[in-house]
């Protein structure tokens, strides 16, 4: 089987070790890659939009000297109408030898991948999965401060809904000496499956609504935005937003040695008197992300290697989530596995419950 | 002149020949081929989005060492919009070297190809032509059976309105020992003009509305879509449409060497349970339509050559067709061919009959 | 500070001399230029569509041995969505070693030069600069009368709004001998600080509404379309349109050595039996456009070099124009700068004059 990456939990922690290595040797010997992906093809289906990160693959692919071919994202594509995920993959391995692809809808990169020929990268699938995000993060954290271990790492803003913020604390907590700041609107707080995975393993965690409170303590500031969208109570919002924008003053009492990421792109969430701090890390983090995109080119064409497997149990539940690749897909089997022992059986696709 | 391809009928037998050759030895001797068309480059013109086929010719053009710029298929390009198809050819032959265009008119890429001074190639002009499908479909009837002579072909479907089939009719018409079975609901039947080339030549077909009936005698199956829009008596169209959809079940009576082929995109018309059949090749079908447009690449690149001329009235007659180019394009004269000595005249650019 | 080209301004005489020598060298030897952008990534940011210009740059930077990655045009990227400028800047500079950007909004290329790490050549902006559009012209006028001196230049059509024009007729003052013909309605006269521009130089010009008139006395004739919609009396516009429409009865009075331009893209105001003229230079404006942009890429690859400067008045004024990018760019100064000693001071994004 082909090995592709849909989840970052897709790489065990030699795969990323072996990644960080590999980008930071293309940063410092360019040359030695521009052309390790010669006559090689990179297909990138962008079947929402999303110009940054496709935009980071493509120069990805040509810094390792390959070609690409493109969806770039208008929604009026052929092969996103009327044209099953699966056939999708058929054809598009016929033309690629990988391809990175972002979706609307949660599970499509896996059914992709499922179909395919060649290896897939999961680009986005809706509110799901972004590992490469996730890589980009883990990149700029080892380059800034020299380690993953013994961190205070503070996220802020929107920490229910934002799935950056949940792959990181995952990705982040496979490491010793890590601790989390939880900082966010009451509303908006971290929802209870990454507190009961963070208090399963014993990671130290505390929740703060005040970014101020926070700041002196933290080594990295992970910044997402909190949108207006996500409160029902407008008056509300108007009365937190302002707690959630970096601006020079709250930075006063940071550590020198702190960084400051943000996934981009961001509104207003980080005013632009910030950039010139140099503990903002957000565009290096771009630069970094295309580093770390090249690596894992790099390792999903000269690799192939077994997936890890886990025991499915098919046809015994029906997905009920709207936005999940098994409401579209023609023919698709239903597809569940069980949490552990837990009881809870989850769709491959989406991770929602089964009822 | 520039050899350009708008028609299957503008190759002979001889070069389609030739093409089936370049493309085997492609296939073979992949690495051969790798800097044939370094340092040239192929405009992609989608001013309809047909993504599959702009990614096969820029996944050919890559694997012959070029170059390629598009225009992707979105519909408010500027080249679309206010420029004629005449201006368009000489400006694009200012930056490519041979063009694949898409357009939604019937007669566009006979302009185009009229005005530019590079080659191009067609690659559809409304429900007009599409050569470098029926390209894609030769080859792979020619790698699976070893042969073109002595099939028997069956076609299924929407054989009123598909293209496709039309011009694989046409082209296999060459062979000997060839023998069609046609297999539509009555209201979609093999349209007059195709029957009367085939009685003209002496070719056997026999017409049938059931499918099962007619696979026992199959060495070919070409699939295409029932569409619900072609159907006036909707309830017509209930009673139909499940007789048209290939499942295993309709598969028993095949012939074991018989081959599965469809242009693709299915939308339901074959059930994806077909798709691990060793007899379905339309998957197969996208990397050998791939080969052939690196064939065509090469030819049109390699031997510009005169095109074949037939005499052209002028200004006689008037298009009426609403889709055809003429209805459109800035300054465009009327111009007519006579079919043999009929007495009929047709459009050059889409073929329907002067009144 | 890297050197990028937002306004024809931006080159001296002597880099504009050396551009065109360049380009005649690359037309010469292309061969000598083909790896000279091997590695180097283009990028081609187009946040509204503009596919000729486009695909020049694109096919420029093949011709060179570089890549391109591309936003196509599309009006909903995410880029363009959410995103300042600035940001864009920030995030493309890790991606690209050059930019060429199309922008709605005046000023918007100033912005993307003043925050990118690399080049930006402005590709358009808005209403406001169009700088390879105006060195495509000055090669055409150079390779096909042998020089800029001692020209009688006609410019013809809109005048009022035609950008393109005032660039051209801004670039060729510098030369001794030009002279200058408007042929325009009377609504679409050349605007006062075009014609005062002139006089202070001392460059002799008239104004004419009639191009038959004005035909025999023409080494250039550069042609732009009257727009129905600049007219507020439609029945003006009727009187005068077709006196502004090129055709070969208008053309029996000009020089057999006069030269036809145009910037492209045309409706009807030349008609397409023109095109067979010796005359017309349109198409063949295409190629020497490729190739100036070629040597553009060049020059700013191979040259990093201080950008002229002005002393600039932050704050004092604030621009109100509505499509300049001072509107919707997060924290953007307002910035203005004297024009000589005049006391007039225009803002630097879009330059209308502070009230």
């Amino acid at each position: 089987m082909i090995k592709s990456v849909i989840d970052i939990l897709d790489l065990s922690t030699e795969e990323i070790d072996s990644l960080l290595a590999t980008a930071a040797d293309i940063m410092e010997n360019p040359g030695k890659y521009a052309h390790a992906c010669d006559g090689k093809i990179l297909a990138t289906l962008f079947f929402e939009p999303s110009t940054r990160t496709r935009l980071s693959f493509e120069s990805a692919m040509y810094g390792l000297g390959g070609h690409v071919i493109s969806v770039p994202g208008s929604s009026n594509s052929s092969v996103a109408k009327g044209e099953s995920v699966a056939d999708t993959a058929h054809t598009v391995s016929c033309y690629a030898d990988i391809i990175a692809m972002r979706h609307p809808q949660e599970g499509a990169a896996l059914v992709l991948a499922n179909n395919a020929s060649v290896p897939v990268i999961n680009a986005g699938d809706g509110g799901h999965c972004h590992p490469t995000q996730t890589l980009a993060d883990l990149l700029t954290i080892h380059r800034e401060m020299g380690r993953f271990h013994d961190l205070t790492v503070g996220v802020c803003g929107d920490l229910k809904y934002g799935r950056t913020v949940h792959s990181l604390i995952e990705a982040l907590s496979r490491y010793p000496g890590v601790r989390f700041v939880m900082i966010s609107p009451d509303s908006l707080r971290i929802p209870t499956f990454v507190r009961d995975a963070l208090g399963a393993k014993g990671i130290p965690f505390r929740e703060t609504v005040s970014l101020e409170d926070a700041m002196p303590e933290l080594d990295i500031l992970y910044m997402t935005r909190v949108q207006r969208e996500r409160f029902r109570d407008q008056e509300l919002y108007e009365q937190v937003k302002d707690s959630y924008i970096l601006t020079p003053e709250k930075l006063q009492n940071a550590r020198a040695e702190m960084r400051i990421l943000h996934p981009l792109p961001r509104v207003n969430e980080i005013s632009v008197a910030v950039d010139q701090d140099p503990r903002a890390c957000y565009f290096k983090q771009m630069l970094y992300g295309r580093y770390m995109r090249m690596a894992l080119i790099l390792m999903l064409l000269g690799h192939p290697a077994p997936a890890p497997s886990r025991p499915l149990i098919y046809d015994r539940f029906v997905c009920k989530k709207r936005t999940c690749i098994t409401q579209t897909e023609q023919e698709l089997r239903q597809a569940f596995y069980q949490v552990g022992d837990s009881g809870i059986y989850r769709c491959i696709y989406c991770e929602s419950k089964a009822k």
